[in-house]
């Protein structure tokens, strides 16, 4: 069996990369994360950092901005995953740049993990948003860097505990707002399995130069599907209060950051199902619970028991 | 009568940097907005950009990561009022050693606009988001700096257009989630008026190296009191669901960014009272509406009138 490819982890402690470093170092591969300085130093992050020491993951310091340590790190690895946050995604040109002088790089997996952004419409702002992941695309493929693409689609931790009423800490129990017609299919997975499934195309040819659509069978659910799901697990029946697209549009334009973005991206995937309105085809995709099988992912229906 | 100082805004596209950029060009001060080329093509920025540029606001290109563009665009300038965002907060450093090379700055605004980070008490991770202002101010004291800071408190757009209830795109009219016991008083002011605010004190001495609180009387409620006033405009009563801090507390370490941090916020502000529990000792503050009493601001009544 070949050595296992050496991870380096840009973004590690951000809110899907700590579910990447994790299962990295889990399956065994050498994990690297460039943690700055300042993220060494915040009190917030304290444990999450210390859980990665005794994880065994090497912490190296540096910063995107930081070309010299940048390459230096890159040199030590052969994979590199970034989980930069969305203000940052478009700075990736720099971890491109160094990628390229390092000139080591077998894979490098840039900052995605959410909707197949060459595919899913958006109104602005969030057109723009998916417009910035897109450009780094095309500038990875301009330079002729190994990628995978992984569209994660919805993390489960952002819509399954309240069902997407955000100031609600637990799914509602009287009525649910649901944008749209509830009709079309989204996909919502479990972050630990997202990282599962990212460790584990790393060294695989069939996922080289391709999307990895995180698309399991038992999680693909419409907005009322999800309601029906939770209403037979409580045994009680949701008042279901349909939001007209106009208003949805209408609430798009006026809300401010970042809740713009969180009502653009819910209607790309719940009133137009851009997570599931195209086919994965081979010339540019694989899906990841095809590939492997083998692993036990979280179903919608039991993440959700927790919260009965 | 003096001549008006000449203004830099850093962060002038965004939330809050577009109402003092506008208030700014008003007033009739030389107005300077330092953009980034990624701003300038953003098609979600143009429309703003474009009324910029019709209000006479001179568009300066650079970054906080180009130290010569910075030095340059504030040498053309008397005052700096930054207005990055959250994720930005600690690279104002950058300013700061900017304005010390260019020597001429009468006064820096840092990224404040919200409340006293000095004063204000949070749980984790807010109270590191708060500490990064922290760190700001005592970073700008230590070099001598003139400075203001502006603490305007809750901006109206972010609480009042749904009462908190995050996914409403208006006030609910049957029953509302408040944290806490809802008596703590907050302080909410209408953005317009923030922007009016901070550029009526830019060449006030008595907010010289102040805290520039915007405390209008009108503007002070608590959540209750929020509620009661909603109640009386539609002639109807909410039904009044109130999350005991416990469960607020879990809510915040469990919730994924950014709700972890909204929810950080609204319990120091609604919980904690965090806003109003001291008292403006001239030693370190001034209020707004006092020294400005000509400002006919927005009053949260007056501002709700809008959704009945």
């Amino acid at each position: 069996m070949a050595e296992k490819s050496k991870i380096l982890i840009i973004g590690g402690t951000g809110y899907i990369g700590k579910f990447i470093v994790e299962a990295s170092a889990k399956s065994g591969h050498p994990t690297f994360a460039l943690v700055r300085e300042s993220t060494v130093s915040d009190p917030a992050k304290a444990k999450l950092i210390d859980g990665f020491k005794r994880s065994g993951v090497t912490l190296l310091h540096g910063d995107l901005n930081d070309h010299g340590s940048l390459v230096k790190s890159i040199k030590q690895v052969d994979v590199v995953i970034s989980t930069v946050g969305a203000t940052l995604i478009l700075d990736q040109a720099k971890i491109i740049a160094a990628i390229k002088e390092a000139g080591n790089v077998k894979r490098f997996f840039p900052s995605e993990f959410g909707n197949d952004v060459d595919r899913v419409h958006a109104v602005e702002p969030t057109q723009t948003t998916y417009m910035k992941k897109v450009k780094i695309r095309r500038a990875i493929e301009a330079e002729g860097i190994p990628y995978t693409y992984v569209s994660s689609n919805y993390f489960a931790g952002y819509f399954l505990p309240n069902l997407g009423q955000l100031e609600l800490s637990a799914p509602p129990r009287d009525k649910v707002i649901i944008p749209g017609d509830g009709n079309p299919k989204a996909i919502i997975n479990d972050e630990h399995d997202i990282g599962t499934f990212t460790i584990k195309t790393v060294d695989d040819p069939r996922s080289l130069n391709k999307i990895l659509y995180i698309k399991p069978p038992k999680n693909i659910y419409s907005f009322n599907e999800l309601v029906s799901l939770w209403e037979k697990k409580i045994g009680k029946t949701l008042e279901r209060i349909y939001v007209p697209e106009d208003a949805v549009l209408k609430q798009i334009q006026e809300s401010p950051v970042p809740f713009n973005d969180i009502h653009g991206i819910n209607h790309s995937v719940f009133v137009k199902g851009g997570q599931t309105n195209f086919k994965i085809e081979p010339s540019f995709g694989v899906e990841a619970s095809e590939l492997y099988p083998d692993v036990k992912y979280t179903t919608v229906e039991e993440y959700l028991d927790q919260f009965v």
